[in-house]
């Protein structure tokens, strides 16, 4: 809340978007953090969102010109990402850049090697890493409250498909959506994997499918050290948002569950009932997203590593992209 | 579930209406237990009872004057129940008998006595205690996991009232309804009660007012050492039976929460949902039931002390009684 | 998250401790507010909390004397507030007061009046009928969702007491903890009382008792229309800060459970666990605190009325009398 | 309760062990049985059962061989399993067979020729279907009340391995354990197979391993509809019998949680806690074992189907035969 007097971090955003906002919002509030620049396509969104934090419109050149701008924020559409990852990490500036890093490999690769080569603070917005109650069980897991983890059961299911048109730019279901679920699984059970199978379905609207893509999908992965993850996932689940997963480990279990908006349990002739999960990402992974800012703000402050590199936005999209040949093709994909 | 060769309980079961029928059976399903004898004034019901279990219809003398007989159950009318708790300790019979023991202190105290001079086994069915959660709490509370008892809240509500014919000779809501509750506080707060409270109103139905009944109560009580109890209670519960208490210690707290017929748990639109509590008590406290007759068995063939005596059923209608008074002449009674 | 250009509220805080830091903060994030003034006769603290918010440091008469000021915010110390409410509400400023008004019924109805006289907005710190869970508890209940509420039971316990020196001059467990409980009553029940019983004991710290006070209560309050409220306190919940409330209906029931930090659940070989509730009042009711600021920025900007009145603060004042003349004098109070 | 005086079923009991004496309790307690036979390798287990519930001991054609017995239960060892079911078929008996009918398809596929041939009741003791939280979730969905089936994730933990030598003789873990989980499959998503990937560890216990077993799996069926179905299973969960599965429907989901012995809620200092789930099947499953029997007893009587036939066996065997060879040849198996 305290704001300091001497502003270390000067930074400059990337689309203004909704996500963009959030993300601005969230930055803006850490302690010495200015923001200068916002730059989208679409002016007045850039404008607006400027005036809201006493920042000025700019252009990519501009911004990233300006010796003073010492991070940037990178919430615009995919397909920009890696130019501006490459760009920013050409001039130094600390990234911080919405996930997916790129819908290619080549690509991702790419910004790994760039913001490897700049030695930037480089981050990538895997959100759920820094929400308390995915936190709260990492920690505890690391702490070997269950001993070993032998086994992950992902449950990842948005309460309904986003437009036709998005999807056909998206790189299809497992690089749009469960691109944090690969993530997850990295994080959680700490193993490289191996395999992977993916199967999955379009049940929900026939556009999906016409789309050349699925809406259900089952994905097993299989780890070096022969840890099992299984992930299911709906792009339409009728109660909200289902965001949960469970750790079986040598010695116990985790699980961590859903956020509900409020403690209210009513009974009824027929029912004992609670309310359905949070509606949808930006309500249930708010203190996520806040977490992530003051994250990458600390990272800059303190020279200190980020938790979600750009490494791990590439080692997720691997699975990513394992995941949809298995699936296209009908076959076990195994990883070296 | 294995049946011992040598018999050594001939019963008696005074009453063939529904808690004696549950009584009977599960006082047969005790291996070395033969009922012998049922005893109801309504012949067809004595009949089938009897039929059932391979029993004989016979009459109050008969039954008592039976030398093999060794135990009886009653599970008559109240109005009864102290004659033939009497008669039955004069006769040297074990006791087993539904609570409460006498609507009046005079005569729940003589029969005490009898019980005490004659030196039979004889309980109160006071089946909350067998039950497996609240024994269970119990339990942990003796090992001392919560510290201290301080206070304890009790929540015991009807899914509905009972006929208004029922109502008026049930001695009213305190001494036919809390007696459970009030026993409860006994067992739970472990502490002799030094005043009552009780205030109540009717809102369900004024036929109850007008028998001179209420049916909805809040009672305080305070021990001896400063511990507090309250008790809500209400004869009609819309979603069901509900049946809960918890207990505060120095350490922490303990909570006996209410059982439900499934695990189901189902998520809808607008609300996440599990079943109500089991509807009514023979649901509810159905292994409490075959617990009690278990113990009351065990009591019988090894000579040990039953855990709910006639004196348990005495000082929970000394507690009654004064809800009662405090109720109608609207002030603290104090105890002694 | 956007603020307005055109400022409408220039606002003064009285009381630069834990809770006016929190309240200002709340306020100074509202749209179109901007905080002037901050007075504290702790003169660093007023400066930090001034510097923090870009406000000067003042005292009474300067801040209530500058007529830009609109708003005032009492978080001074409990016996300061009265005279400033009256001050406050004579220079014609809209007040929003911590709770309680005041110890003495006489001052906090002279605030009534003076409110009402001056005609200002003045708000008093119930935060709780702003939490998310108990709003929308009471926005289900005036639904009728549950038909005719008839029964609320309150839980309402704190991690630990305060240290003796703060209870000394609290004006006793009633008015200082309880009087939040009396008013979730008025709100909940939306009925007069017409008696109050009361007990309570001294169980955790004899210094508490020494101080004139207990730590542990029993409230049972009876309403005109025959609805019972039974309000169980404790000074120290081992395992956090338990608010919970229930209320029967004659359709069903609604409760307000438990907030958690994380949805995280164990499972190690003896049990299945979750996280205890919140520690204490500033992490629980930390969006309650934000949402009744954001109302009473609201009622100043729209002139709307408040939720919680003085009137309010001084009807839950009259219940925390009676309630500590009951229990000093072991009797049944009756109201009128 | 009640038994009827007109004896209907006359029952022999092949297997003395464990399962056959809860077969054989279950079955005593229907109306309208008597068992009269028991029939083991194992002379003394065959005695005590059959003094247990005055039957005698016989030997396999012995008991065929009497015209009045009219049921079989076979609880047998899993190799002979399949001889008696085709020569109690052969004579005309109703049967109920413990699961698996046996560990190949061939055999198998004889038994479900055999009993439809003889036309005799037959029953496969899948007794999960029966139940109450399982079948009250099953009635719910063909009720339509979460819309058409989509996905199903069963979780399905055993405490602890059995010994090796019994895992040398059990067919392996997707047959052995895994065979109710395909029955639960088939039962709920209510499709045919089309695809099977299985994938699995050893990873607590090298034994298990060196008896060319595994102890985790990762299953993942395909239906002919483009339903997907997730199983995971492991033969150790310190903290006991995990036994969950959920069903995402179009229009909501159902889940059937695991039952727990008490329904106390501990809070401590640093948790909420409660029971773990009940530790094995016999305590899990003891409702569902009862009605199982019930429903054997009532399909003779009244002369109605089983709910789990022969062919239901069969039919589970060939998923559990395709994942056995999916895991071993690390392929995805069709099924025609």
């Amino acid at each position: 809340m305290t704001k300091q007097t001497n502003t270390t971090i000067h930074a400059a955003v990337f689309g203004a978007g909704r996500i963009g906002k959030i993300h601005a919002g969230n930055l803006a509030r850490q302690p010495g953090v200015q923001l200068k620049y916002v730059v989208d396509v679409h002016a007045p969104s850039a404008a607006a969102l400027a005036q809201e934090h006493g920042a000025k419109v700019s252009d990519i050149d501009g911004a990233l010109g300006d010796p003073e701008i010492n991070a940037v924020i990178i919430g615009t559409s995919t397909d920009t990402h890696a130019e501006l990852i490459i760009k920013a990490a050409a001039a130094g500036k600390a990234i911080f850049c919405e996930k997916p890093v790129d819908l290619t490999l080549e690509r991702a690769r790419a910004c790994a090697d760039a913001v490897k080569r700049a030695g930037v603070t480089a981050m990538i917005g895997f959100q759920r890493r820094y929400d308390p109650t995915f936190s709260a069980l990492h920690a505890r897991l690391e702490r070997g409250e269950i001993g070993t983890p032998e086994m992950l059961v992902v449950t990842s299911r948005d309460p309904g498909a986003p437009p036709v048109s998005y999807i056909k730019s998206s790189g299809g279901i497992f690089k749009d959506m469960l691109i944090h679920d690969f993530d997850i699984f990295r994080w959680i059970l700490d193993d490289e994997a191996i395999s992977v199978h993916a199967t999955g379905s379009c049940l929900s609207d026939p556009a999906i499918e016409e789309a050349g893509d699925i809406d259900s999908t089952a994905v097993t992965i299989r780890t070096r050290r022969g840890r099992l993850c299984q992930i299911n996932t709906a792009r339409r689940a009728a109660y909200g948002y289902d965001q949960r997963f469970e750790v079986l480990g040598s010695l116990g279990m985790l699980q961590a569950g859903n956020v509900r908006p409020t403690e209210v349990v009513a009974y009824s002739k027929t029912a004992q009932s609670c309310d359905v999960p949070e509606p949808f990402f930006l309500e249930r992974y708010r203190a996520a997203y806040a977490a992530e800012m003051a994250h990458f703000a600390d990272a800059i402050i303190h020279g200190t590593p980020v938790r979600t590199t750009v490494e791990d936005g590439l080692k997720a999209l691997v699975l990513a992209d394992a995941a949809t040949r298995s699936w296209r093709e009908n076959r076990i994909i195994t990883l070296d």
